[in-house]
């Protein structure tokens, strides 16, 4: 066994600010009526290595455009990252580009650094423009009330209609030393016009340069936050970002990139559940494995049609083992698929296999699907080891609900 | 202008069998434990040219596997189309491709035809064996009783829990002559364990070989049939079959072909605009068309993801005119998208162009959103002259409350 080989991931306590080197505050600025928190920022005690991972969606947002111009002009570090809710900035032409620089402008001229050093977040209403006068006090105050202790409202203040705050942390022992990561997310809670948006933020006081730090975040995101499906939507929003502080001490090479990953991945998994467990109108959280599929990226594409299918959302809302819906989304999925191989597993019991129904299975399997976690099998029968993972909700009423309102 | 280009297309009563030389019978068999019609017959006086379009679902049921074997070995020729309802005979493994094979048989017997004469289709819940018994003394009872007036019975007898029958007739004339169209289809409505399944049946009297009757029939489904959606799911028994008796003496050329197209087309859109206003919970029929895309598959493909985004169905159920959510989906189709140049249309109102909102037409387009048929386009900004449409309804809780309900 290799020396990097040897570790252990324990949870702590302090979410995004367990890591060394990073203090957080959220305050209430004047963005939401409601007087919630609504202003975040997350900072480390200097410019360090950062990376980021943005929506694909082509409408993306003035501070998703500013933070990649950022990051490029700065070649990967950060400082700062500001975060607003309540309002999107979204779909805002120029004024909200202007908007997104201004954010970043006011809290670089705090700590006295560029603003490319100065990530910035928004998430809420789309096509309404930011109160600019809200941020240009919220801001100043926001970098003055700074703590180790300020994880608990940065996270508040990121969400809109999430029902609950999301934050984790890790420790992970290596042989070269221990070194943390902590995390916060927003996510799939509602807020006019509803746009479901995703913000993830991860730090760390594991020393790695800009390119490995990438690379941990976007292979542990492969397994976590783009793993998770609430109704198939992405935003104008969505971002991830990494911060890595190196005051551990520990330095992250090849040999403990692995170390990293799974500090990385631990958090991020935690994260995203949260986020699939507090989705709009969600009831339970569903695990849907796709396996004996001709490669991974069909295992990926199976699993991705399956978790978004409203016939097997809804059959699992209501408590339904219905198996012929796994096999008519898996079937229509466009991988290589063979009903005479296929198999259905709902929990352990096998309701389908060999091109045949074992309906008797049906009773007990309606009991499992009675609890709030759920894991469902379907292998493909294309005989290959492809094999993947995705986490989803059931869809409810509560759902359409959430949706349908009119917003004022 | 070309003679066969003047042409009138007119409503005609009379459904699948208004075309010369076809007869049609739905009948009670007692598959359906509600005693209602379960088995439909469409007959041409003899075997005549025939295509069909059956589901790309992998998982496809018995009767598709059965049917598309017996147009194969019959070189595009059929008798009979022999249909019933309530029962999928999907996921029934080699006992289910035996009783698809028994049903063409018992049919065939009755006209003395070859069983690879006779087509079979059937509709309604997945991984329960047919009821052999009741279709050994039902099919030959519903050959007995067929007759022209026989279509409202057999457009009945293919329903599962549609809303209402859907059929519909054109007569085409042209310079050469007058033929006639019909067809009927059900879709849409559910039953235990709730496959939407969708079957479609066009006939008409002109005379055209099976080469063009397919190329007429894949065409008018492109903007049709296959331009439609309620969920985004395609289902393991959904078939589109037509057949030409050549009863009217219009010969179908080259010439002529675009009036046998406007034939198909216009019986195929009304019978497909059926399915999307029967569809499950549905309470309007929508029409999502994109324009300015840089090719028409582009088109086809971002209307698709308009069309199954539940943010935007469920936003159109509210009456909100949240033209966030049709960019948001436009961007994240994967086709070229330039926000800055894009175009949200609800009804006649310009909501979004150019990259900034028109917030003050809010209030019409909700005014408008009250309304049971919607029209929404979005120009993705990409300067290009692909354009498409598709039918879609909004997303209501009645459908999760049909769909989550347990399979008893």
């Amino acid at each position: 066994m290799r020396p990097g080989a040897r570790r252990t991931v324990t949870p702590i306590d302090g979410g995004i600010t367990a890591p060394r080197g990073f203090r957080a505050a959220g305050v209430a600025c004047g963005i939401k009526a409601t007087g919630r928190l609504d202003l975040s920022i997350l900072a480390a005690d200097r410019a360090v290595p950062a990376a980021a991972i943005f929506t694909t969606n082509q409408a993306k947002a003035a501070p998703v455009l500013v933070s990649q111009e950022h990051l490029t002009w700065s070649e990967g570090a950060a400082h700062l990252i500001v975060t607003n809710s309540g309002c999107a900035n979204a779909c805002t032409g120029p004024a909200g580009l202007a908007d997104a620089r201004e954010m970043t402008l006011l809290a670089a001229n705090r700590v006295g650094c560029g603003p490319s050093h100065v990530l910035v977040a928004s998430t809420g209403v789309i096509g309404v423009n930011l109160k600019m006068e809200a941020l240009r006090s919220g801001i100043p105050n926001a970098m003055a009330s700074l703590s180790r202790e300020g994880h608990a409202d940065a996270a508040r203040a990121i969400m809109t209609t999430d029902p609950f705050p999301k934050e984790y942390a890790v420790e992970v022992d290596t042989a070269q030393g221990t070194f943390r990561v902590g995390g916060m997310c927003k996510g799939s809670g509602m807020i006019e016009p509803r746009m479901a948006t995703m913000l993830a933020y991860l730090t760390t006081d594991a020393a790695v340069d800009a390119l490995l730090l990438r690379r941990a975040l976007v292979e542990a995101c492969r397994y976590t936050f783009n793993a998770i499906t609430v109704d198939g939507e992405s935003s104008t929003n969505d971002c991830v970002f990494a911060l890595a502080s190196g005051d551990s001490g520990v330095a992250i090479d090849e040999e403990l990139y692995t170390a990293l990953f799974e500090g990385f991945r631990a958090v991020a998994l935690e994260l995203s559940l949260g986020i699939v467990r507090g989705g709009e109108g969600a009831t339970k959280l569903v695990a849907v494995t796709v396996s004996g599929a001709s490669s991974p990226d069909e295992a990926w594409t199976a699993a991705r049609v399956i978790a978004n299918s409203p016939l097997v959302k809804t059959a699992i809302h209501g408590g339904d083992p219905n198996w012929g819906r796994l096999v008519a989304a898996a079937g229509r999925s466009g991988v290589t698929f063979f009903l005479d191989h296929a198999m259905v597993r709902i929990g352990s019991l096998v309701l389908f296999s060999d091109g045949l129904p074992h309906d008797h299975l049906a009773p007990a399997a309606a009991d499992y699907l009675q609890g709030k976690e759920i894991e469902i099998e379907v292998n493909v029968g294309a005989g290959g080891s492809g094999r993947a993972t995705m986490y989803t909700c059931d869809l409810s009423a509560e759902y359409v609900k959430i949706n349908a309102e009119y917003r004022t």
